[in-house]
């Protein structure tokens, strides 16, 4: 499913969750950097929004790739307080299709900086209880530093700039 | 069980890969920052060498907390690929006792540098096949920034220190 796919879906600028949640798949235009007679693995970025609980096994092996030495991940979780207050869970609501495009531009920007492999970033959208997962970022790489630095950047830029918000309910 | 007890276990200088894999759980001795009336949950470094196929999941559940926002990963794979050289696996041996200790000495270095909640080092001993996980780093905290240094700044150190050396299958 392409971006504009999802555009012109039922979304618009409230959030409105999918009943399949969308799962977007996109080839990376770089070339490999490797060749050994191993079946071509192109580059992917997998982006994702979704009501579910996230699993980051599931994240984690979007992204594991036999080219690659490196899996960082990060994971965003409902912590149970907030400025001193008791939280019982978070709720987020994104604005989807400019929350889509904003992390392709990141994910753009991540391989114009770092030869990274695969890139998966998931977003729980709605009510998410403490311990459990809003984020999952994943990136693969095949020497360690890349992966590493592109996950801090990855989730460093989403806060910044992606049009996710959440309210806390106390 | 406590470092000594490996120590004066079955392990030597060779690696020999424990019949029950050795899980060290120690709690750190760093004072909760929150309470919230909630159950207290002390700190602590998890530490496994096994021969074992891990498990992303199961390291992660032992790091992620209530009083946490944030779990950064780093996962380390067999990269099918060294040196232009076709890689089938990679056999990991380590000098037990010494790595569990320089292991225990980078958790207590990343106390003091950064708020960290939980830690958990697993590496696993003798075959790895390509992509799949050799070593998962683990740390909880209740902000981003400090999980992310944490774990590039372990999987920095255990690599220039530990003594864990890994043999090519080509």
């Amino acid at each position: 499913m392409s971006s504009l796919e999802i555009n012109s879906s039922s979304f618009n600028q409230e959030t409105k969750l999918p009943s399949s949640p969308p799962l977007v798949e996109d080839s990376a235009c770089e070339p490999l950097g490797e060749d050994l007679n191993e079946v071509e693995e192109n580059s992917k970025d997998v982006i994702k929004f979704t009501s579910e609980k996230l699993s980051i096994d599931e994240v984690s092996q979007l992204v594991i790739s036999p080219l690659c030495g490196a899996v960082s991940l990060f994971v965003g979780t409902t912590r149970n307080n907030f400025e001193g207050k008791k939280v019982i869970s978070l709720e987020y609501e994104a604005y989807l299709p400019m929350a889509e495009n904003e992390i392709r531009k990141i994910c753009s920007d991540i391989r114009q900086k770092w030869p990274v492999k695969h890139i998966a970033v998931f977003h729980r959208l709605g009510s998410v209880p403490v311990s459990e997962a809003s984020i999952i970022i994943a990136v693969s790489s095949a020497h360690r530093a890349e992966s590493l630095q592109a996950v801090s950047y990855a989730i460093d830029t989403l806060k910044a700039k992606v049009p996710i918000w959440k309210k806390l309910r106390v």
